[in-house]
């Protein structure tokens, strides 16, 4: 009876609610069109979110990035901000002003190390050679953990909030974060459509990751895609560069969309826009002089390189530093903060190096309309007391040296600071210093070339005067684009600037600067990862026509470990234990005369059937049934084999493998003759082939 | 004596040589100097000129290509000149009006087919679409001779000289004959320092060819190398992308220099300048209307490529048209151009769509930063007589109906104008057109925004007033970006107007644009190449995840010719003759359990082989000796067996092969287990195993 009752009125319960969702059907309007539109929603849902397609994370990819990217630029203006209000509130008092001037620098310096090192100790420096070189499909362990995010940022804001004084930038630890958002949506992805994909899928992401860094770092998508492409990779698919085009298009217009919303802008603008006389941005013989501009940035760069991979080295070396680096990274970052910070007082050198200028306010004010030269011959000039942002240029006015005085002594001295800089154990970008300080490089080319010809060069007709902007616009893109190898700078410094006047002089600068540079340095990134002894792929010169004529059984290794198909517990331990490789070459029978290749088992397989088969004889033993065939099993009946695609034969250039390593990301390869494997090459094979090539004589 | 006579003439006229040398040497000042600087000349020439060093080529082929473009423009416009002066000049007289109209382009256009067909029957068309195919490592017989070259700048200046009433471009043929200058240039290359050097090398400089070809027509070196790039290639190297970049810079230097000498402009400038008011380009809700620029470029995109395929086959399916492409193709060009020079005759309704604009006046025109709508309001209006290069959007303006009405009938009738140009058979680019028309899309959106909003859109605070122009370029880039599926045309219209201001909404035009087309249709030139029936490999859409459960063994031929290694005379000719395969498998031994793969032979070699010894067997029959061992050679003792670098296994997936095919070009691969070929997958197969993805029920 009791459960007639209840089942009764759950029946009843049931109806009632029935009864409700009918009449709340009846009672909203139109049923039909209703249902139709959302048919039609429903058809757009499947359309867009459809498997395999992944728009919408490379949009969510942008969206954060630009919203982290925009946080920490408030937040690193508000630091900025503190500090110079600090500074400039203590009065007279010199000695509280030059400590507030060293201390906030040094007490963020040395948080950011000790932060970022505490939770990562791959956190220091740029990231940019530890992505390439997972690009190339070398694992780095726990490089893309989503732990290092946390790290990067709050480290990267305070070396950014340290300021010029420090002179770091933001490029290279965003495209680090970025990356490593999108290993982590990636992730979640493969969690949520299934794990169908390769590792290209992976390397597609990552890509996409750095285009994302480069271009919310500075609202400029094109040229975004473009630096980190030439940055990262070797090779590269449309597909990818149309998808990091996507990503990043969405991530800079966020970033700027933000900038809108804060009130910065009135409307979405370039980031240093300029006012340059568009109607006649240069004459031409002064192209003759952004040729030689690019051929100081291109001297330059060469030895800026030189002397920041000598001082990295140097720091290992010495006894003192390698000692401080190896037990209180802080310390030696707080040292180094206090040394650049003193020479930058502004009461000290600092007002010789317009010290008191932002790395944003360089920027701006190297990228000026007007002549420096010019402005500077009115008689009543006193430097204000406060940074005048109208005024900015007044900060390099100097009545005893001229402002040419000021633009030299910021150029040498801050070549040494910016390699002292680079060597500083913390989250920090070395792209922007560069950036500004190519730019002053150009200003002071383009206030020189404005002295000697002060009413322009024509010599015929009516003659328009020159524009230094111009030529910090070629120098800044001429050095960055020599120290990193890249061209896309010279797209770069318009984007950031709202104006493409002087594309062609540029991109002649940047050119040439280029040509000097890869002839005698690797680039900043490759130098770092030489250093840093990273895995690393040489790349052939031209000139080296020998690597056409090498051939692969000249330099394999011919002495690698085989595991035959019916390989025994005790051969595979005995190969395991003996040997590190990642991956094993299994033949059809070890005998001599039949190599035949079968496929490859991944070390951590076989360790895999070791610890079975241990577990199973122990088992045995213990039980004492000496059943030897449980735990005779050969390596063909327990393990599986892995198909070879790919394999070298022995007359292959060394040109050609290069290039299949290169295209293919790939880390070792067999040589096979017939069917028969008769060596191995891997990467550093091929690193050693190039390198004879390149020096014959110490080739054997 | 006569001898010793004529001994000890020589003797002295040879001293007296020597003694004029020596006393010459002395006369001339500072030996020492001189040869130092003659040694640092030989050392900076050995630095530069180093073998295998290219830059010289790359250089040499952006001037000669920038000349070419240059000359060309001028012979054009010289024409164009020519024929506006000839309508001009003949004053009341509508039919002799009329007849000047049409003959003019009907000659030109006939001339251009008969020409250009006449020296090579390839040279119909753009050139990209086979250019792509080239590049995939398909030959196309004589496709780059230097024939070709000729009959192209001929029949392309022809074309261009027809004007606007034909509606042709200059990209297309151009990117084919910088190929094909870059082919030569290669080919003499490869004379001088002789040929070590693989297909790869040929590959470069045709791909730097292909962005030589886009920038040296704009003038545009960045869009121009990133154009080329997106078109022709679906991977590249970033040396390619150096490469490139000089060759094109060198172009587009060369190409604007030109322009500066011949007094067309005071100094480099772009071609198309604009005065935007760059301050303030665009307002935050214009975002919105560009977006919906976007959709309606992509939309109309997909129409235009539909209707344009279709017409291609009709036309080949047509009786009359197929029979007049077959016999008379000039014929068939006269009748199209008499059609399109009716419907564009001023007086008729040409005077709707502002026909008596060339090209260029057409881009300027819709790059105009005034608002036409504005500019109409003044009550004074009527049409100038002849085109007034002050006030070009005059022509658009017409009492009746008004440039709304005028745009849209030049959006409508040029649609299908457009498609039919695009069937003559003669060298002609369709670039330029689709740019042109897409501009006037954006004009009009940009003027229908302009009416609704004449105060601009801002409700607080000052408005500004909306630039049309701004949408003129967003339309432009949206549209020939997606008929062409490439994203570089937003970069494209910044660089040549010269200026940067409105990038992100036009990139987010481009973007959406594109997605729309690349949902739905092929790219134009992709189009093309199915229609035309080339090689091609479509691409796996993301959505189809079975492309990585596909494995090889699923759609590999099991059904092809296998040569021994020890294949006698009898073996080899009957394979030879029952198939056609450009290169056969050569086995260990013909046994069907060992079919050990050992390498492939050309069928060229194949062919040379048998031709010696039918000539060996004939000879030694004729001479009646019976010696059979002469001509019983094996084919592994007579042939040189190529080496294989490259095999797939059974378990390789669709979409692994397909991305192997792709990124080293491959034509036909061997599919090998344990050594054995069991299977050959050739384009053809992963083509047909693409398409059984996208239709399921038609797969087997």
């Amino acid at each position: 009876m009791a459960t007639e009752g209840l089942d009764r009125r759950e029946h009843d319960v049931a109806k009632e609610e029935e009864r409700i969702l009918i009449l709340n059907e009846i009672w909203r309007p139109w049923p039909k069109t209703r249902r139709r539109v959302q048919g039609c929603l429903e058809c757009v849902k499947r359309q867009l979110f459809r498997v395999g397609e992944d728009w919408y994370f490379l949009f969510a990819l942008g969206v954060i990035m630009a919203m982290v990217s925009f946080v920490m630029d408030f937040t690193i203006n508000t630091l900025l901000n503190a500090h110079r209000w600090l500074y400039q509130e203590l009065g007279d008092y010199l000695v509280l002003k030059y400590l507030s001037w060293t201390m906030y620098p040094i007490a963020l310096v040395a948080f950011s190390t000790g932060y970022a090192q505490s939770i990562t100790p791959h956190s220091g420096g740029s990231g940019i050679p530890e992505l390439k070189t997972i690009l190339t499909g070398v694992m780095l362990e726990d490089y893309l953990a989503i732990k290092n995010f946390g790290a990067k940022v709050v480290g990267m804001t305070c070396t950014l909030a340290a300021g010029s004084t420090i002179f770091l930038g933001k490029v290279g630890p965003f495209v680090h974060i970025s990356s490593i958002m999108a290993a982590y949506l990636g992730k979640i992805r493969t969690s949520v459509i299934g794990e169908y994909e390769n590792k290209s899928k992976q390397n597609e992401m990552l890509v996409a990751g750095a285009a994302v860094g480069v271009s919310t770092v500075f609202g400029a998508p094109i040229s975004g895609v473009l630096f980190s492409i030439e940055v990262v990779s070797s090779h590269f698919a449309v597909r990818d560069y149309w998808r990091g085009f996507f990503s990043a298009t969405c991530g800079a217009f966020m970033f700027r969309l933000l900038a809108v919303f804060n009130n910065d802008q009135e409307t979405i603008m370039a980031p240093f826009k300029t006012n340059f006389k568009i109607d006649f941005p240069f004459d031409l013989p002064e192209i003759f002089f952004f040729m030689i501009l690019g051929v100081i940035c291109g001297i330059i760069s060469c030895a800026y390189l030189f002397c920041q991979r000598w001082l990295l080295g140097y720091i290992r070396r010495n006894k003192l530093t390698a000692w401080l680096m190896a037990t209180d990274k802080p310390v030696y970052s707080a040292l180094v903060a206090l040394l650049l910070s003193s020479i930058t007082f502004p009461p000290s050198l600092g007002q010789f190096m317009a010290s008191r200028l932002t790395m944003k306010e360089y920027l701006s004010c190297f990228f000026d309309n007007q002549t420096w030269g010019v402005l500077s011959q009115n008689a009543s000039l006193a430097r204000p007391l406060q940074v005048d942002p109208e005024n900015l240029w007044m900060e390099w006015w100097d009545p005893n040296i001229t402002i040419y005085g000021s633009l030299v002594i910021f150029i040498v001295m801050k070549f040494w600071m910016l390699i002292l800089a680079t060597t500083l154990p913390m989250p920090a970008g070395y792209f922007m210093p560069i950036f500004v300080y190519g730019a002053g490089i150009g200003r002071l080319t383009g206030e020189v070339v404005a002295f000697l010809f002060p009413h322009g060069i024509k010599l015929d007709g009516a003659a328009n005067p020159i524009i230094p902007g111009g030529y910090a616009l070629a120098g800044a893109a001429a050095f960055s684009g020599s120290v990193t190898h890249t061209i896309s700078t010279a797209l770069l410094v318009f984007e950031v600037t709202g104006q493409i006047a002087h594309i062609l002089p540029v991109i002649l600068a940047v050119l040439i600067a280029n040509a000097i540079a890869q002839k005698f340095q690797p680039s900043f990134y490759d130098g770092t990862i030489i250093v840093k002894k990273l895995p690393y792929l040489p790349r052939i010169r031209s000139r080296h026509i020998d690597s056409y004529r090498v051939t692969t059984d000249q330099f394999m290794n011919t002495d690698f470990a085989v595991l035959s198909k019916g390989a025994t517990f005790e051969e595979i331990l005995q190969v395991v234990t003996s040997t590190d490789d990642l991956e094993y070459p299994i033949v059809e029978s070890a005998a001599p005369e039949s190599l035949l290749l079968v496929g490859t088992v991944p070390r951590s397989e076989l360790v895999e059937f070791l610890q079975t088969h241990e577990d199973a004889k122990l088992s045995s033993q213990e039980a004492g049934e000496k059943d030897k065939a449980l735990c005779s099993g050969t390596l063909g009946e327990n393990c599986t084999i892995n198909p070879i695609t790919f394999q070298l034969s022995p007359c292959t250039s060394l040109h050609q493998t290069h290039h299949l390593f290169e295209l293919l990301n790939l880390q070792r390869v067999f040589v096979t003759s017939l069917g028969r494997v008769i060596g191995a090459v891997s990467r550093s094979e091929v690193k050693k082939a190039i390198e004879d090539l390149a020096n014959p004589k110490t080739a054997k």
